[in-house]
């Protein structure tokens, strides 16, 4: 199936089941709206699901990994071979997000989309690489407007094996040396936005790389003249591939009728690019965090997702979606498990 | 023991094992700082429970309930007898707080420190009722300075029987119709700050009740005139038995070493109470979320307490707490269990 077949499948929210979940919320005893995003959240799955009072989620984390031609232009504060040795520490368990996903009761996988080198055969490990890393972006094109689109359908396709698999629940997350100089290319060139309000620290550069990620962005502008009405042409000229993979993750998410939680900056471009390609993925988004990154709320303005959390986290790896994903039971026990003012014997509030 | 000589046996945190946690922190494979907030919480609590890998912790919430005579003067959206019957909807397991309780693996005791009415004896129910709610305080002292300090030590002496069953995380949560108007009456006199910057809409009140409500604080604080440099002064004057018995819960884990996750603005009006009469208590809290209500910014500012959460949360009962508590523990996961470069084989970060 192309791309713009999958995107048509999404269907839009029930308002209907809102209506009603709402009405319930309000029956419950606690003051009208006191849960606040809670509530929210309570309303949003309810509607994905189709229920009023949902199942609990099986949880997943995605972790696309590819490469970036621009870490040659000294951007990131880490070495490109870091990229590889990343994912091996995700099928060993020992990264961040294995950390706090096996605290979220979230299982995890990572597909290899474009790393630079050949990764060895493992049983979480995915390998559908694309390419050895996307082109130096500020020579040229990144990747093929093809190359991008295969990649946002590796997502989607990841989606709905998982899917099968009883999967409910998605996180995707980033691992790419440099990715960071990617999004903050893909905001700038989309939202037409002034390139040093949404550069960043990243991982932790210095002012020399700082400067350096700057004028890589602005060089990568304008060596490529992105669309800024076409984000299948920004993805593929300024993107990444396992950003294009996040997006892909995010579309499949709407196509298979799942929330999915959008974690930090490069989650958010990935985001960006989904709810623009298709725009009634976004009612199956959930905010997570407000990343230390500049830009990043900008972004999250431009979607509409608000975000729950400010902890200045700057890691990826879905680490701020998977806080959010516990966060979606909570709202689902309510919805199941709290009594109403009948049920109490609680005195409904005066007006 | 007096509250004073209570207070006198707060340790300071021990900052050899803060730099230990540190440095272990920065070992771990992920860019450094990159898990912001949750890195502070891992080198609080590592402080608190002087150890670099502490243990997970065994969680409890306390609710304290009382009544105000303020009521009288309809400034909420609910009846006082809506305090006991939620303290009986907590007992049958069927409030907010039950299930998110539940949700982070909290058990949950309520005291009984000044509801207007008798209780039944039921397990998880401690009944220590000093008065039969507190005077309105629109015409005289809420309480006088002895019944609030025996608020505050029933919640140390409750944390000192928890601290004997083991638990080592507390969640204070309150339980008293009108006790926003109390609270906003003591940031009023406390901080100095104009009545109508602090008083929000609580439940959920109109417009009439609204200014029923500023009134109500205006005049307390012109017929008792606190004493702004004595806490004690203002927590009688102004408090609610439920927010001294909660001041009593903060002063209680710095004393007996366990964190305390401080709640949203009525369990932030303890804080400012607990953290002024003993400013060594600050050091063992735990901000949480950053409630809807105006003035919890002032106060959390004031007693330097960063919140995570913004969720537009005003339940109170400790309903944002809980869901920090189980960012603590993931917070200790991540010092234990987490892969260092060395051990994972991924290079350091470049210069």
């Amino acid at each position: 199936m192309s791309l713009e077949q999958v995107i048509k499948q999404i269907k839009p929210l029930d308002q209907k089941i809102i209506e009603a979940t709402q009405a319930h919320l309000d029956s419950l005893t606690k003051p009208q709206g006191s849960l606040g995003m809670l509530e929210d959240i309570g309303k949003q799955v309810a509607a994905i699901y189709g229920s009023v009072k949902p199942p609990l989620t099986k949880k997943k984390v995605v972790i696309m990994a590819g490469d970036h031609g621009v870490a040659a232009e000294g951007v990131s504060a880490y070495p490109p071979e870091v990229t590889p040795q990343m994912v091996l520490n995700y099928m060993n368990g020992g990264a961040g997000i294995n950390v706090m996903a096996n605290h979220a009761g979230a299982s995890l996988i990572c597909v290899d989309v474009g790393v630079a080198v050949d990764l060895p055969d493992l049983p979480n490990l995915i390998r559908k690489k694309i390419a050895y890393g996307t082109k130096n972006m500020t020579q040229g094109p990144a990747m093929t407007r093809e190359e991008a689109e295969k990649a946002l359908l590796i997502g989607v396709e990841t989606v709905e094996q998982l899917s099968k698999e009883g999967i409910t629940l998605l996180a995707p997350g980033d691992m790419g040396i440099a990715n960071t100089t990617s999004s903050a290319a893909i905001i700038a060139a989309l939202g037409n936005v002034p390139v040093e309000q949404v550069v960043g620290r990243g991982t932790g550069i210095n002012d020399e790389r700082y400067k350096r990620k700057i004028e890589a962005v602005r060089k990568a502008l304008a060596v490529n003249k992105p669309d800024s009405n076409d984000s299948l042409d920004v993805l593929a000229k300024v993107g990444g591939l396992e950003i294009a993979g996040m997006a892909g993750l995010m579309i499949g998410a709407a196509v298979y009728g799942m929330p999915v939680v959008i974690d930090g900056f490069n989650a958010t471009a990935a985001a960006l690019i989904a709810g623009t390609l298709a725009p009634l993925s976004r009612a199956y988004m959930i905010g997570s965090h407000l990343s230390a990154e500049p830009g990043h709320k900008f972004m999250l303005e431009y979607l509409g997702i608000k975000p729950m959390l400010t902890m200045n986290l700057r890691l990826g790896e879905a680490t701020g979606a998977v806080l959010v994903m516990s966060m979606v039971d909570c709202a689902i026990k309510i919805l199941r498990e709290m009594a109403t003012f009948e049920d109490a014997g609680v005195s409904v509030a005066l007006t």
